[in-house]
């Protein structure tokens, strides 16, 4: 059979993510991976999980390991709810946070539709995307996230959506200030377009807690902001256990995309994580992540001052897993990466991150799995390579 | 905020699944549910799925809570494959087998292109496709499957693919016979048309082991036809594994709609069921299941043939979950409904399962879920409904 002359015309819009491919390269033994955007595997709660999953299997088994409701478990989302003001019906439980923007595009994107993205952006939010016709406008972001005084003229050009990681962005770093919140969740609702909410870092501070978040600066679960959240940074990523808080309306559909998507997240996986939140592992399990990440963070910032030409700037991330480096203009990452590859040592080409096809001189590095040994020695050889 | 004008024109061919509806009136005690399509909890290896997840957290804890590859753990796409003479790149591990259908339309299906289904088919698979712009052929069927003299009048009408599921389909419970099985093959070879091989019920047998299938009969894991199979009905629903054989250049394509939708399947999940299907235990647990199952159609059958007016038709299903019930012609299905859950008992309209829409006089039953004296009582009570 030749599939070649099968394929619909959406699937032509479908990508190879190099972050997934580079996943295969950094598992050889020697390499140091700043690429991926991977929790640090030695810092997982296994004998948590196992315990929990004890738990669960004794006091539940049967409802564990049978089908559940597409809206996923009760008591889960009732778990999300209550952290953020809202009802079970504002929550719809996602196969991780990632299939919370594919269900939004499939429900919300019509072809033609354009989402206002930040530039650099996360680009799964684009490839999950780009299949549903949406065409992107890239607003430009500074130290402080979005720059504001861009948005009217975006906004002009009658967006479906705006999406945003306000707290420690991947690929960037960088927090939307305090300062910059309400104005743009008033902005947003005056011109009637939604925003994506997407927060998988949140928890992941360093310096101080995190901010207000979007949805609750505007108070309404049934309002116009979407917010997304996950397991996956303060777990485990290999449950796939996410969620998105939105208007009831919105769940209704989203939860109908569900149904043929997967009928439902796992019931089995749902109950660990709900037995974990309440068992209260999280209050001390994730200040732990905090310390550790914070020390590779610094790590880092400290190795790029010592080893990186001063040609080169980077983001100083108060949170989340991610610096993001933008070299002189000339330079192209995606040339340097083969080279890299050779000295043991991988980061992602930032240039995917960018709706516009800007950035081909900025790179993301990723400090969360790697030792603080490792951070040092890679970054000199990542600065060997970049000379 | 105002959602009902943001949807996407597809997200209006995104139909509420009655049956998922009904599994909320199911849970009430007391009643009978011959509707959904659960496996019987009380059969589940609880203890089993514990002992294993204990043995993949300590022996490989890390892996199995971390980010994995997209296209699935290497050593369980390993195991399905060497189950029918394929190649780890011809498999693709996805979030129950559902998720293989929903990715193939995304994938394949263009708006205007044709699918032949069977008439009845699996509903999910039309839910899935109609989002697409899929229209769909209805392919008659008699006790035998699909009556092959009527397909060449639907693949000269162009179709892009042809949707079956030969072993004791979702809903009828008819197996496609021998005989029909290499022409069928042949048929849609001729046409250059993939079909879609989906079997979730296959190692569900209670007279005589499967029939070869049509993977099998084509016997070129590189050809037209695509297969599907999941723990979901062997080991359990709720760990939603699943898994896609075909083509390399097809699994590749479906893996990056896949990153998209949901980065990958569990990782734990898929570990789990790996050890499960290594450690032998299906070899010794599906028996049990074919013991307990064929105990159920039989009771259902006895049952029907009791207290069902002479009027009615069902199948003799020989493996599978499901009966289906043809009443009058004169008979709407779907009006008895609030009549039967007046009475405690539920079961599934068979419209929906009609992409030609008739059918208004048919039910699913499904005797899986029940005990052997609760398909008595509800067959007695269903039947007093009818009269």
């Amino acid at each position: 059979m030749d599939w070649s002359d099968k394929f619909a015309e959406r699937a032509s819009l479908m990508r190879r993510s190099p972050i997934r491919e580079l996943l295969k390269v950094g598992n050889r033994p020697g390499v140091v991976s700043f690429a991926g955007g991977l929790p640090a595997a030695e810092l997982f709660p296994v004998a948590e999980v196992e315990a929990a999953t004890q738990r669960v299997l004794r006091e539940h088994g049967k409802r564990a390991l049978q089908y559940g409701e597409t809206e996923g478990l009760g008591e889960l989302r009732d778990w999300v709810a209550r952290s953020c003001g809202a009802r079970r019906e504002n929550v719809l439980i996602t196969t991780g946070a990632q299939q919370g923007l594919d269900l939004l595009g499939r429900v919300l994107l019509h072809p033609g539709d354009r989402v206002i993205v930040e530039n650099p952006t996360y680009l799964a939010a684009l490839s999950a995307w780009r299949p549903c016709g949406a065409e992107f406008l890239s607003a430009p972001t500074d130290s402080n996230g979005l720059k504001l005084e861009t948005l009217p003229a975006l906004f002009a050009q009658k967006p479906k959506l705006l999406y945003t990681q306000p707290n420690f962005q991947n690929p960037s770093g960088i927090t939307l200030a305090a300062e910059r919140r309400q104005p743009l969740v008033e902005l947003a609702q005056k011109h009637t377009v939604p925003i994506i909410e997407d927060n998988p870092y949140g928890e992941l501070w360093y310096d101080s807690p995190p901010l207000k978040s979007l949805f609750e600066l505007e108070g309404n679960p049934n309002g116009g902001v979407v917010y997304h959240g996950t397991f996956s940074k303060t777990l485990a990523p290999a449950l796939r256990v996410g969620w998105v808080i939105a208007a009831e309306t919105l769940i209704d559909k989203l939860a109908l995309a569900k149904q043929s998507a997967d009928l439902q997240s796992s019931t089995f996986n749902q109950y660990i994580a709900l037995e974990i939140a309440r068992s209260g592992l999280l209050e001390t399990h994730v200040p732990k992540l905090r310390t550790a990440y914070r020390e590779r963070r610094d790590a880092m910032l400290v190795a790029l001052e010592k080893h990186f030409p001063k040609s080169a700037t980077w983001t100083k991330p108060a949170g989340g897993l991610f610096v993001w480096v933008t070299l002189p203009a000339d330079t192209n990452a995606l040339e340097l990466l083969p080279r890299a590859v050779e000295q043991n040592v991988t980061f992602v080409p930032g240039e995917d991150f960018h709706a516009d096809h800007s950035g081909q001189n900025t790179m993301r590095l990723n400090f969360s799995n790697a030792t603080v040994e490792q951070i040092h020695c890679g970054i000199e050889r990542l600065a060997k390579v970049l000379r």
